[in-house]
């Protein structure tokens, strides 16, 4: 069974789309780049998408279907290895879509859809790295030696995990702010990844028992990033 | 003595831009909304500032120079109270200049000041929280019972002082994904800025001798603000 032709323009509308968002920012990629690109009328593109914020919230719904079935997979971190998997994918998933990181705030100002869909986004995330983090942590009594009451303890955990999610979520914004001209082009993926899930494991490895620790020390080494300038 | 007129003006319109700013988010607040705030004419502001960017510049000026004077206090951080206090002050400071935060990309992409000068200030907070980081865990042989290589403790101590600046400078965007319509306004300011601190602090915390944990849990339990949503 082939596939009809108005399909197939509106899936390269989303694809040109998606390309220019992340090359030039959101708000510097107008829908007439995206007709020239694809070399099709701008009427044409209004025809599958009547407004730039339909094109956004095509990918943002997209991307969140993505996250969803990663997510999933938190459930299945049995150990270090799979944790370092884990967060690398979700780094890869984060970088097929860094428009939407790199403007974030100005696109939830003025995009309703986003706005309601975000929050929850981010809040999914933090859940499945609280998973982790709690699996990881199960046996390692040894890593909170004060012995703190229970409601303590899950306030605690709640204080990494949500700085788990804000490191993951803006490393590449905070790449982006050191190095503007380089940091979202695609030759500088592969160490962005490597970075952000590195500072985003270390903020578990603390939290580990002994034995656990020095595998995610082995882990991040030999995985190691050139450092940033 | 009295300062003469114009230099008035001139800080009136400071004054009321950072106001708008932050309070709209610049991309939405344009010089002649600030000129009707005043009751001046645009022509009047633009005697002060011929451009949206001269403003921009001059509040950026005025912050790196609050956070210049500020850092400079790492070095007399003593004890986990110094450095909650000195953490706490550090975010009032971004706080009063939050508008820089929440479209941060969106202005380095496209004002030449500030993404020659914004890499700097995040280097110097990240060398500040490291000095603060090695001052505070010099004793703490304890928490480190791997007996790391040095350049391999280099490396992890790096990496945390990097997670606890990019928490120090997206809490706030953070905030604000999970609660856009309000994150910003200054009634959630205190809240806002207790849990900004308390979450950097708490990246601080596995790194600590017994003595040092015990007494900054005991400071996190004494400033708690309520959980966000």
């Amino acid at each position: 069974m082939t596939r009809k032709a108005p399909r197939r323009t509106a899936e390269r509308i989303l694809v040109a789309a998606l390309e220019l968002f992340n090359r030039f920012g959101e708000p510097n990629a107008s829908t007439s780049m995206i007709a020239a690109e694809l070399r099709i009328s701008p009427g044409n593109l209004y025809y599958h998408y009547p407004s730039k914020d339909e094109l956004i919230n095509t990918l943002f719904d997209q991307y969140d279907h993505g996250v969803t079935e990663l997510l999933a997979a938190a459930q299945d971190v049995r150990d270090v290895e799979d944790a370092w998997f884990f967060l690398h994918s979700l780094f890869e998933l984060i970088w097929q879509y860094r428009f939407f990181y790199r403007d974030l705030n100005h696109l939830l100002s003025r995009n309703r859809h986003l706005e309601t869909h975000f929050p929850a986004l981010l809040m999914r995330k933090k859940a499945a790295l609280r998973h982790v983090l709690d699996h990881l942590r199960a046996d390692a009594s040894a890593a909170t030696p004060d012995k703190p009451a229970a409601a303590d303890l899950e306030r605690r955990q709640d204080a990494i995990a949500a700085s788990m999610v804000v490191v993951l979520t803006y490393w590449l914004s905070y790449e982006y702010v050191l190095q503007p001209r380089s940091a979202m082009e695609p030759e500088n993926a592969q160490d962005a990844l490597l970075r952000g899930a590195y500072h985003v494991m270390s903020l578990l490895l603390p939290h580990l028992d002994d034995g656990a620790r020095m595998h995610l020390q082995a882990l991040l080494q030999a995985y190691q990033a050139p450092s940033l300038p």
